[in-house]
This record gives structure tokens, C-alpha cells and sequence, in this order.
């Protein structure tokens, strides 16, 4: 597996940049889906191991750099007081930031939920050549 | 949310040792299919961090006492040597113990892959009154 | 395959009954974790083609013999007026029926949102002797 | 919803090739890691419902014009002979191609398993200006 030309794959008039912004696109489509639906309460323990658990997974994938991932405290509803007090992680609650380099580009990719948009939207912030 | 009954809803003539194993049944479901396809690689404090959060998060779960998640090692591939080279969570990695307690039920569940089966088994190891 | 005898891993006073709940508790979990986060419109052949390609899946899973799907297109915010205007499938527009028949026992379980719990309760409606 | 700037979020210096390719790579991850751990059979109208839920879940999300998913039959073990002879999606079984369009480019782009990788590689095949 060390000696292969992934690029063949791709469009040969991509530049590196283009490449660089699929490819944080694609981590942050994954982290996404697989956050959505995990069980969650509001206890600060629980929520900093989920935390740590989806960051350590995301950062195996390809061109990562680092993954934060904040599960906003205040949404979760939950703290199990009964058998069924407890929530789920979903858009609203999801603040990620994703750092990838791919050759000399570097991006920064956000997932946050924008109030007005009533959306999780995915954005890049950042993008510079090292 | 304290004062419902939440058991109108099954039916009556379900024993509690039923409707524990039908508890238990739900935990496993959740738990596998929240795995699959998670990115992972061979490296320990990867491997912990997604055992640990998803240990935290199924712990969430109504009735759930306790969670233990060992994602197997030896089946990994991929420890990073490569941009590639790392590996998702299938049924053949997953090793898993749930404990869950309903009214006087407790009941051990377990999901580990049947190497003569071929199959990631689910099944209920003990249960018993408390 | 074919002379296994999975039983061999679960519990030896374990009902038929008990094990039938115990099954039908996996694809109630299964199902609603493959479901949550699932991009989703309010067109009716989107709802449609969700809805029968998650029946037909969940229908492979061991002894299940019928599953009915609804998302609940009332719930269901967007159809597409702009990019953004879609939604996700997540547990207050879950409604789900699940017929398993392990053995000679027959069980029927469901996933329904319950408007007093705030919940997306699995519940096992009915279980007989064929 | 209607009168937002989206772009706002976005780095300034972000050419629309750059977004473009941001956005096909969420939808390969999303749609990716929606299928991991799915049930599925060799029976051809499963695979058939399946491969239609997920495109039309995956049409819903923003800029995309069209969505093919092939989950590959030869490479599904299990049609049901046995209660447990059935198979899970994974990234050797996913054949799937996107197009977007975002304001006047267009993207087209795949994941498809390359067996010298033993990767499901997510690649862009074609970028082009309308």
C-alpha cells in the first residue's frame, strides 16, 4: 500500500486546493452522519468521552490534522433523571472543527449550527498555502 | 416526564424478564449499528478514546447498568504508516458486554463474532433475579 | 452454515419467549439508528423510496418477517424550495412495525413517537404462540 | 430561509471549483457512511430498494443534481438460506456516483472500491464550468 498513485483517480486539472476542500468535505459528511442519533446526556463526563471518541476517529482518516469536537452542553436535554431523561447528538448540537493538509494546502473546515439558517451548515474558513 | 406509565403501551401480558431481554435486544442493535463503519486505527489511545464513548453513550440508555466495549486490536489494520492505512469497525472487531437491571431483572448481553458462525452474535448470557 | 447451534451461546433457561423479545429488541434498535440523521424531503417519492429501502433491509436481519415503515410526512420540514429547505429523519417522525417469529412464538413491536414522553418508545404490542 | 448569504461563513478567497468540490466531498462522506452496516441479501429487488432509499435520501441534500448507487451483488454474501445468511454494506460493496452543481460548475464524483488500494476511494472524476 506504500507505492500507489492515488491521483490517477482524479480529474488531472484539479489543483491542490480543489483537492484539499473535497477532501475536508468528506470528513466533515462522516463526522456528521456518524454523530447523528448517538445517545447523549448532559453530564460533562459523558459528554467529553463521546467527544474524544468521535475526535480520535475522525483524526485516523486521511489528511487530518486535528478534529475539535464541542457537543453544546446546553442543548442536551437529559441528565437522567428518570429511565428516559436523555437525548441525542444532532445538528443543533454539533460544533466541529476539522484541520487537514493535503501536499501544501491547508484548510480549516467548520460544522456549526447557524441560528438564522435553522441549519448545521458545514463551511470553510480558512484555506492557505504552508 | 416523571409520572407516565410508560408500560401501557406493551403488552399485558409481558413478564418483566421479557421485557428485559427486549431491552437488552435494543441496547445491542443501537450499539452495533452506531459502530459500523467508524473510522479506527491500531493505535491504543485511538482505540480507547472510541471504546470509551461509546461505552458512555449507550450507558445513556433506559435500564443500562453498565457497558463494556473492546474493539479487537489484532483485527485492525492500519496504523496510520500511510494516509490510507487505517481501518473502520466491522462485526468481526466488535466485542461488547451490556448489563441492564429492569424492576428485579438483571440481565448480561453480550455481541461477539462467532468465528464458526461467521456472524457477529448477539446473545444473552445470563439473567436473572435480583 | 447450515447445522450451527446458535442457541449454544445463550443463556439455558431462557424462554422461547424471552429469546423472541430479546431479537426483536435488535431490529427495533437496529432500525432506528440506521434512520437517524437520514437526509429527507417532504416530496412523497423520497419519503417513499426512504421508507421501502430501510423495510427491505431490516428485513434480512434473522426472523423477522414483516416490517412496516413510516416517516411522518407532517414532521418533515423542506421540499427543496431552495438548497437548504431539507430535513433529517430523527425520532419524532419514526413510526415503525416489526413482526418476528422465532420459533413458535409470534411478536409484534413498534417504534412511535409519544407525544407525552417527548419520546421514541419501542414497545413490544403483542406476543403470542402460533 | 430565502434571502440568506450562506457564502458569509465561508473564507473570502474560496473560488466556486473550491466550494464545488467542498460540497461533493460532504455528500460522499455522508452518503458513505449512511450505508456502513447496512442489512442487505443477494436478492435483487433488496439491493434495488436499497440502492433507491439512499439515492433519493442523498438527492435532498443541497446542490446535488443526481445520485447512482450500486451496492455490488457478486460481492454479497447471503441470500437467505438460513436465518442468518444475509450481508452488511461496506466500503468494497459501494459503487456511487454524484453530481452537483454549484452556481456554474459542475462536479461529478465517485466512491468505488480499488482493489490495489483495498481502499473505497472517494475521487473526483470530472470538473467542468457549465
Amino acid at each position: 500500500m506504500k507505492n500507489y498513485d492515488k491521483n490517477n483517480y482524479f480529474s488531472p486539472d484539479l489543483s491542490n486546493r480543489e483537492r484539499a476542500t473535497f477532501e475536508i468535505g468528506i470528513k466533515l459528511g462522516a463526522l456528521y452522519h456518524l454523530l447523528s442519533g448517538v445517545p447523549i446526556s448532559s453530564n460533562e463526563k459523558v459528554i467529553e468521552s463521546i467527544e474524544k471518541g468521535f475526535e480520535a476517529s475522525i483524526s485516523c482518516q486521511p489528511y487530518v490534522k486535528s478534529v475539535k469536537l464541542k457537543i453544546i452542553k446546553d442543548k442536551i436535554k437529559g441528565n437522567k433523571s428518570t429511565e428516559l431523561d436523555y437525548d441525542e447528538i444532532s445538528g443543533e448540537k454539533i460544533k466541529a472543527t476539522v484541520i487537514i493538509e493535503y501536499k501544501s494546502i491547508k484548510v480549516v473546515a467548520k460544522i456549526e449550527w447557524i441560528e438564522k439558517l435553522q441549519y448545521p451548515l458545514m463551511f470553510i474558513e480558512k484555506i492557505e498555502e504552508l
